[in-house]
């Protein structure tokens, strides 16, 4: 059976958050194709992960025999967060960009996932591969060209450590300008701006119909 | 008199951590100036601060006569972190590079601490022109004209987003290949790690007893 593990991690409800809109329709998508999928779904704004901390990281560090109980429970936790991630035919994750990169939000997610031998920096694993599609949401135009693109560090950084720690293979959709209805100053920016939403949109409902398909579901075989 | 703000992020305490370490010979080289002078730590990783959340955000967007009591305690907590640099001749972070950029603490309390219109994008404010001196530490190398430069999100996203938000002044102490003693594959690399250790805590020391003495300290006046 197919599987969407889902993020989100805008601060703001779907109403005012373009990501979570965006994550929506992408959803929406994939559950079209996949009606009795599963999709796992972690907002990360409302139930955020814990912090990799001291404990979690020397129970990664260590042989799950010498555990102590508090290094057993955080390392239980830490390996639902890989299991899920793991057991994903594809990932959907809203990033929106606050203070020119991610969430600290999603920040601990990914420093929770990223587990060297089993999920990053080997040969093989279960997570190699697997496609990863990212709302990178933004208040203003951080284009290639635009005066703002030196301040990207969503779409730049996630590309980075996601491919080179996990080897997934990510794709970014990206609704920009979406301050420009709310800040006047940005008033002349509107229609870019709703070109940008409705193009994310679209994007959505394309890559998450292509996400859905590319899912390898498995046939039932009976057994002779 | 004199204020440091001083914050440490690492995961392992001083004995394993290069920031650490650093931190703490800025830290007594500005303490040997000032030995009456007033240090404000942190560890965020001990204590975190909160992630910015849809309460901390609605309440910074809100009108404070108009706060929810639940509003009006994320606001306070978020104002005592803002006062608390504000009060700083001086900010030390201690900013170690976990899977290519700053610990998901650290971007929390980044977040907490720029609040438009009081800290960030104003023409005048309390912390702009502070010198903010990080110890961006990393396990292995990232320097310009080495391959894993492209991966570096610790350095140039800090230059960004607290230069463009906030105008304070950013300094870097960069102790890496940190790594080269615990990891075989780079025992080759040990000569290098550790002479960039000792330039590490010899910077530390120098822009600590720098920081020390650009700190306005007024001179009490007798009031005639």
């Amino acid at each position: 059976m197919a599987t969407l593990l889902h993020l989100d991690s805008a601060l703001w409800p779907e109403q005012n958050s373009a990501s979570r809109a965006v994550t929506a329709a992408f959803r929406q998508a994939w559950e079209a194709q996949h009606p009795d999928g599963t999709v796992i779904y972690r907002d990360l704004n409302a139930d955020p992960v814990p912090h990799l901390d001291t404990l979690t990281a020397s129970a990664a560090f260590s042989d799950p025999a010498d555990h102590t109980p508090e290094q057993a429970a955080a390392f239980a936790e830490q390996l639902k967060l890989i299991e899920e991630l793991e057991s994903a035919d594809a990932v959907l994750i809203g990033a929106p960009m606050y203070n020119f990169t991610i969430p600290s939000t999603l920040k601990a997610w990914i420093d929770q996932v990223i587990l060297v031998g089993r999920t990053a920096l080997v040969e093989e694993s279960a997570v190699k591969g697997t496609p990863v599609y990212i709302v990178a949401s933004r208040g203003g135009s951080y284009a290639p060209g635009t005066p703002r693109e030196p301040l990207e560090y969503v779409q730049n950084y996630l590309e980075g450590v996601l491919t080179e720690m996990m080897g997934v293979k990510v794709d970014f959709i990206v609704p920009e300008l979406t301050l420009a209805r709310s800040n006047p100053a940005m008033a002349e920016l509107i229609p870019l701006a709703d070109a940008s939403k409705a193009k994310a949109l679209e994007d959505a409902a394309s890559k998450g119909k292509e996400a859905a398909l590319k899912a390898v579901v498995l046939p039932v075989r009976e057994v002779h």
